[in-house]
């Protein structure tokens, strides 16, 4: 394997493993969204699902084909052909190829235990579905990554059949050969011992996928990595059934900055922590504080002598420098700091605050007010333009609410949900105009924006072009139970783009309207004169 | 160091070092708490507190010396003495030994790094204070662990230097040396390496103290052992500063029943989950469903093959028999569910639906038809039984609606947010009687709730008992804007454990009303029995 030199590879499988998590449920939609994070940070492989399992994942392949990856390799997952069948004809097989991906995984058994307790066949046979999975595969002109599933654990049961499993795959033409640790058991010292012993015997470029129920995924990949093995599978914070799989947002720090691995460009693992939260936002998991190198307590320090350490010489205290996986260092943020960020911010709207330091101050201390109480601006800037606009008085309210009643009522032979009634009575001023008016809707928000439009679009028929694309709801503090704050996030689109805003509350219904009418002041102010 | 065997001990920081991770705060009950759960599980050290650091510590320790110990030995923390000063004066010292406890820990320097920028004292004062901090304490019949921090780091720097270190505490009778990877950068091959060179030169049992942020911190801890260590260090969740410490609830289960070695009792070993369990609702932390060993998530499975597996042979999945650390196997219901997955889950809820094939199939295919429509039954077992319950006939309704409205008002002049009126009126049958009743709420949903619970109170006292501690919302499909569908998932709570529940539509009141009323028949068809 040595034309690799330094350079390991990375297999994603969050959209297809990771979704094996408890509480993970990914929509083609984000699936796609994920898959253009990972492809825009220069990952090699991206597994998109497993056609033959979850015919949900087949419209994934089909939009996946349309797209233009800037370098990644679009993977799809399955198992070997089921014993006494022809490889062509199985169902699983087939999907596989009607995925049309340049690349596929293809998983097969190495431990006899497996292989005749959950398959029933036997140990030939089971090479024979190997041989004959991998070849039909290569006959299609697919790369061809075959994962040994149990292989460490088949290895120490049989060591001899589970090798002759790995050499049924590469005389069957696998381009790559994983060494799969799936119960996740497995020791570093285990993993170095046998995976050392297999590159006696196996010619093809090895692989390793872990899991992490022993707490050791990351030192088991790391570690195969060092015996050898040129590409490492893992998921985006470590999403996966039961423990996970190997966090990649901690292997590929430590293999590129701690082992002189080549893995990514410098220059995107600086999106590192970007994408760690983008993709924990779009599964709507909460990300870890804890998280080693992403996660928001991973470079804070506590007051005293860390932080007086810290700031003599930052080596003290840290393992390694924040900025190069893009997280940042947290100590008392000195107001410097903060005013050079808001400056930054104005200045790239074109809102000139530069000049009146003491606005700048008044405008930190509220933003800071607003991000402890639950806001979120890094995803929502538009609702960060009005803040700066209405601080720097640059800004005139387009209608101001006089009153909103909203009434839900239930009855049981409505049915299940679907004849539940929710509407929304509205009363605003435009100028010196007062607009009263009322609208039904889907649940309680959707009445109120659809009675805020109705109102609204008398004034501003430009309201039309725009439409929401997105509305995400986070507790922020689930133990409090129906009592708990929200965050709304909506993203909104017209013909030239999209934009996010954001409401916090303990009323969802407070929340979304914020989020709502400052998506539409974003919109009435950047493209929209008053009609009248 | 061969007169320990096989035997490693045990040294709980989690009320010092855990106490440094962000967002954890223990009073001194708290910490009593955790010590006497800690001492019952047969940890060997217990650390307390930072005596001259932290006054408040003191108090801990006084009470702890009235407490009488199952085997626990307690310890008391600090630094060694200031730069320029007698070991006798220096006020932490002194606090250390005012504390009384058996044992103490010492840090001191090992990187010249740190003596000279952070210390800002010479190499030589810096092992003056090493030997005369730990000389005062041995004379004062302490059993003292001596931790030099920044080992790895320090090593690597300047291995001379960081040896000496080591020397003049061992010179000066220290029980134990501890190296530590305070910074948490350290490879499991550095620690090998390094730990093996330094087993030459030291003839006192060595310790482990590590950091989790190169994700390493457990596989340093076992590396280090198998190098020879008899003492880890860490703590209970890996909770501590940044990405937090060793976690003692994976080192402990790898040590003992992969690496051999004998850490606990078997039998103590059986509460671990529930120590873990404690010690975060202690620390108020959220327990993390996916923590290897000890998670809800660890031992629990979701796809339809591993399912069927698991029924002929546990092993198949699984890398450690569940309760070697009190910990349970789930199987969980979901997209991919088969009819094995429904009979094992009817089987162990004690509902008998095994001899009825149509049954069964009519049941996978109401959950499908759910799981299309958004539920999430994984996450929701209550909701889940209950179905399950109705599907059978073996469920009587404790109530049903009659009527539900509420009523939202928002005026601008009532603020922002905090003066939004919500408002439910509700109409309920309870066997033949009816009930209306009205509350108010933080929020829609909150008022639902506080209505509901008023009408059934009356019926059901025992309902006070019972109360939410989360309260999940996730917007299924955001593309349909506030039309979108939404997934309400509710966990509640009472002193005997926790349970949870689901409801999925487009009307977030519903879709809460259902995971509300779910969770609350799930009370009262498991505890309660109807007053009249």
């Amino acid at each position: 394997m040595r034309f690799f030199g330094d350079y390991v590879l990375i297999y994603d499988t969050t959209l297809r493993d990771g979704t094996q998590a408890e509480g993970i449920s990914l929509t083609v939609e984000d699936k796609l969204k994920i898959a253009r994070k990972l492809d825009e940070l220069g990952i090699h492989y991206i597994e998109g699902g497993w056609p033959g399992s979850n015919p949900k994942d087949m419209e994934f392949f089909e939009r996946a084909r349309k797209f233009s990856w800037k370098q990644a390799r679009i993977s799809a997952f399955g198992a070997t052909r089921k014993a006494g069948m022809k490889a062509g004809d199985d169902p699983n097989i087939r999907a596989l190829l009607e995925a049309e991906t340049p690349v596929v995984a293809v998983v097969g058994k190495s431990w006899d235990l497996h292989v005749t307790t959950a398959l029933k066949t036997t140990l030939e046979e089971n090479l024979s579905m190997i041989r004959e999975s991998v070849g039909l595969l290569k006959e299609h002109g697919r790369e061809v990554v075959y994962d040994a599933e149990h292989f460490f654990d088949g290895y120490k049961a049989n060591p001899a059949y589970a090798l002759e499993t790995l050499r049924a795959a590469e005389g069957a033409g696998a381009d790559w050969i994983v060494l799969c640790d799936t119960n996740g058991g497995a020791l570093p010292d285990e993993v170095r011992e046998i995976t050392n012993r297999i590159r006696r015997f196996i010619r093809k470029p090895l692989g390793i996928h872990t899991h992490n129920d022993g707490d050791l995924a990351v030192a088991n990949s790391i570690t195969a990595v060092s015996c050898g093995v040129r590409m490492v599978q893992g998921t985006i914070n470590g999403f996966g059934e039961r423990c996970g799989n190997a966090n990649l947002c901690s292997v590929i720090p430590n293999l590129q900055f701690k082992m002189g691995y080549r893995c990514l460009e410098e220059s995107s693992l600086r999106h590192l922590t970007e994408v760690s939260r983008y993709v924990s936002e779009i599964a709507n998991m909460t990300p870890l504080n804890s998280q080693p190198f992403v996660g928001t307590s991973a470079f804070a320090h506590k007051g005293g002598i860390h932080v007086s350490a810290i700031l003599k010489n930052p080596r003290t205290y840290e393992h390694l420098d924040p900025e190069l996986v893009g997280n940042s260092r947290r100590v008392l943020v000195s107001e410097l700091a903060g005013a050079s960020n808001i400056n930054y911010k104005a200045q790239e709207l074109g809102i000139d605050i530069s000049q009146d330091g003491d606005r700048t101050r008044e405008l930190i201390a509220e933003i800071k007010e607003l991000e402890y109480r639950g806001y979120q601006f890094e995803g929502a800037e538009a609702s960060l333009e009005l803040l700066l606009r209405r601080g720097c008085g640059q800004y005139e309210e387009f209608f101001t609410l006089e009153s909103l009643k909203i009434l839900v009522e239930k009855r049981p032979e409505n049915g299940n949900g679907g004849g539940i009634n929710s509407e929304a009575m509205i009363k605003l001023r435009v100028g010196d105009q007062i607009i009263h008016t009322a609208a039904e809707g889907d649940g309680p928000v959707n009445a109120v924006d659809n009675a805020l439009r109705k109102a609204l679009e008398e004034f501003y028929p430009c309201l039309k072009e725009m439409h929401l694309v997105d509305y995400k709801v986070r507790v922020l503090d689930g133990k409090d139970g129906t009592r708990a704050n929200v965050r709304v996030l909506i993203e909104s689109a017209d013909s030239t783009g999209t934009w996010s805003t954001v409401g916090v509350s303990e009323n969802i219904i407070e929340a979304s309207w914020q989020a709502l009418t400052d998506s539409m002041n974003y919109f009435l102010l950047r493209r929209c004169r008053k009609k009248d």
